[in-house]
């Protein structure tokens, strides 16, 4: 009997509002949804869409801030097998022009405050075609008006294989490729994220991080699928984030560290209670703030968007740096044959199972290769160590090849950076005649120290084999960055590098 | 790409055996199973199985108590995609004849100590055809030589809605049926089962409950899904069971209050360190001897051996008796005509969702009536309270229709056994030529008390509806009891029950 062992997004949206009716599904502002409430409007939207002519397959972009209208739109997407992508809305309005024309969508949601300007100018550079709704319009044009427009739709036209969320990743072969993921990767990631961070169904969690992310919508689906409640903000304000935990009871929340350092100076006088925040250990005054879960589990792992975020997880122990493997998951090491590597042996990590997503949209061939042997080829470089925990390495996209010899970044980085003059170190690799690259670094040195390029490859010569070590060193006063990661897309613009052998795979 | 989505009990187990090598998957005596060991077992018999000529669908019987073999039949079923079925030891040889006529194995795995005489009766009264093989003979006739002979079989033939185990369930249409379960039932169950009990990669998990019945099942599964290392013994001995939480450190264990009552007899000198044991609250002396775990929630709920189990959680809240349902199904009530009830009302619980079985072994009609409109029909009448959590009111093949009125024994049960002078009582359905079925309670009175049967009737009139109250009472010293369940065909027997309307239904 078809349908009788499936469970979609909005499967499970439905039995929440038959099973939690009095319990709050999302919170944004002033808005309050009740299970119920966030069921019918995502239904009523879902016939709007329709109405708009998004049916299966179909694309519905969100180019606006956080919101529960994001959770919306995807669950009445998930209704029609559509798929929805929120994108990045800090981006120029060329990267979202390109987005715009490659995801091709039927109906784009966007915002006029803050963001108005670039998202006109993507417009205008972009395909024509879909319907424009402004979600912060209260007018007769605007979100609100086309939502109650809709006729409940109740059947879910969605399988649990099909996509429904999709998520641009960063542009390792020239351009960024849109990652579609399905409800089956959805909900099987869902209860290892509940299992690993102890997620239920009482929980308050506030989606403090970009909604275009996984890092947060990990943990947005997991709270949504226990029957938690989720709490949206526009975007990180940090006296509006402590008003909300406050208010709101926030049990959780996406914290990075710049943003912990912003909540500890917004709260210094103690004016808000936060003392809801269950979270790991931090500094002083932010443990002081918050309530320190003594059974909190490292948090860290490794994954990609491509495979519903994390597949390996430090919980899950071991001596590898990024622990084991989800239980929706097999992971493996892959030569360049798709032979399984030894332990130790550096390999591409490799993934199984219904975390996988269905790779990227409109892009046939990088899908073969991506997906060849049944296997998804994250292009991470990885080793399995002795206990059989996993160690991701870097991608591949930068290993270098000095003749037949892999050189992996990451290793040179870490023994540069074990001198003690280095305050950061990023390798790169430059056309070379003779040995098709070589290992060139570049290095920012501390606050009163000195040291030069000759005394940093004796340095390395003496801790790692003599073809990693790098025949030439520049020096910089810092490492370009984007966001927290070194931006080695600059360094190899500036200073040379390139030839990388890695092919198709991304870059960070 | 077919394949690259699909998890499998196998695919489980062989990520294991790289991820976890030194780490212990089973124990069962002097047998002592790393991971990649029961990998290899399990692959070696699959070869055997192979040989011995079992293919996909195929199934394969389990004729003997309980041991870490169970584990390895299952797992080399589920690679060859065959079905792996554990039968009940403790049945007459003629329902085991029946057993193995019905489920027509390609082998059968038995066993000559203790069950030896019942289970070559069995065999004689069965259809022919099937290889034996006892696991209880060590020499080349015997389980590890027939393992040792089989070659290791590599790639996993079964697909992720293929069926693994199946489990006679009680003869509610007259006779058994073999309920199947699929990978993907038990896998998505795993992590349910993982998430409400806290079950870890390092928990050590005493098989002690019967590997016939999921209520221990469950828990192997999970334990197996998430690492953890689980340990079988061939019954329940109770000193044998001390020894054994003693020397593997048990963390926990399938233990029905009987069980426990016998563990603290064995244990009463504090022979035995049980400390390893967490568990939740029960009585002082037990208490004393393991470790109550504090945040251990409650285990209840509802469910039956065709969807995996429990498909709701008393874990998961509510004012209903049995919890909110599983993140892994839709649970709801229907009426006869498929149409949803209301709140408050009494129907048919129906489930969908990866957790939901394929069905019973060669059953195509009850099939269909058990599937109709997409949805697992359970035969269990239930009821979803104002707060949208469960209450399971009993099976409805033993509802009771009296003129047009619906009547739930256990309604009217609970009413008698609020008068002071009842013990315990039963009601059941008997032929009446004008209302087609009318009340009858079967009755048992405390010791030193009395009460007429009038009384009891105008007991219930003052407190339920008229139509409900029984019409006739019997005396007995004590309710016939099939294990805990009371044992309502032994009533319908001698008190002359029957014509229950509710058709097609599982009785208990």
């Amino acid at each position: 009997m078809p349908g009788m062992w499936d469970l979609t997004l909005p499967d499970v949206l439905g039995q929440h509002a038959r099973s939690r009716p009095g319990q709050l599904a999302a919170v944004c502002g002033d808005a309050r949804l009740r299970w119920p409430d966030l069921d019918d409007r995502a239904r009523r939207l879902a016939g709007a869409l329709a109405t708009a002519g998004v049916g299966r397959g179909d694309r519905v972009v969100w180019a606006a801030q956080g919101c529960h209208r994001v959770l919306e739109g995807l669950l009445a997407c998930g209704v029609l097998g559509a798929v929805f992508c929120p994108v990045n809305w800090r981006q120029t309005s060329e990267e979202l022009a390109f987005v715009l024309e490659d995801a091709a969508p039927r109906v784009v949601f966007w915002q006029e405050a803050e963001i108005g300007d670039t998202v006109r100018a993507a417009r205008a550079g972009a395909a024509q075609g879909a319907m424009w709704v402004r979600h912060d319009d209260d007018g007769a044009q605007g979100y609100e008006s086309f939502l109650a427009a809709g006729e409940r739709f109740e059947d879910v036209r969605a399988e649990p294989g099909d996509g429904v969320l999709m998520i641009y990743t960063s542009a390792f072969s020239g351009r960024p490729n849109g990652a579609v993921l399905s409800h089956r990767a959805v909900l099987a990631q869902d209860l290892v994220i509940a299992h690993v961070n102890g997620v239920e169904g009482t929980d308050v969690f506030l989606n403090s991080g970009p909604l275009f992310h996984l890092g947060t919508l990990m943990r947005t689906f997991s709270t949504f699928h226990l029957g938690g409640t989720n709490v949206f903000v526009a975007r990180v304000e940090p006296h509006e984030l402590c008003r909300t935990i406050e208010r709101e009871r926030c049990t959780g929340a996406f914290l990075m560290p710049p943003t912990i350092a912003q909540l500890v100076e917004a709260n210094r006088d103690g004016r808000y209670s936060l003392k809801s925040l269950r979270t790991g250990a931090g500094a002083p005054e932010w443990e002081a703030m918050v309530t320190v879960d003594p059974l909190a589990r490292p948090a860290g792992g490794t994954g990609q968007t491509e495979v519903m975020g994390m597949v390996t997880f430090q919980a899950f122990g071991g001596t590898g740096a990024h622990g084991r493997p989800s239980p929706m998951a097999q992971v493996r090491i892959h030569d360049d044959g798709d032979v399984e590597c030894a332990p130790g042996e550096v390999g591409e990590i490799v993934v199984r199972g219904p975390v996988v997503g269905n790779g990227y949209h409109n892009r046939p061939e990088l899908n073969a290769a991506k997906q060849r042997n049944g296997w998804w080829h994250t292009g991470d470089l990885g080793r399995v160590e002795a206990d059989g925990s996993v160690t991701f390495i870097g991608p591949k996209a930068r290993m270098i090849k000095s003749a037949a010899e892999n050189i992996y970044p990451a290793e040179v980085e870490a023994c540069l950076a074990s001198h003690p003059a280095v305050r950061e170190a990023a390798v790169i690799g430059v056309p070379d005649e003779v040995w098709a690259q070589s290992v060139k670094a570049i290095v920012a040195v501390r606050d009163g120290m000195q040291v030069t390029g000759d005394e940093l490859v004796q340095h390395c010569r003496a801790r790692i084999a003599s073809y990693k070590k790098p025949r030439t060193v520049e020096f910089v006063d810092a490492l370009p960055r984007q966001g927290y990661a070194v931006d080695y897309d600059a360094l190899d613009a500036r200073f040379g590098g390139g030839g990388y052998p890695g092919g198709w795979n991304r870059s960070v």
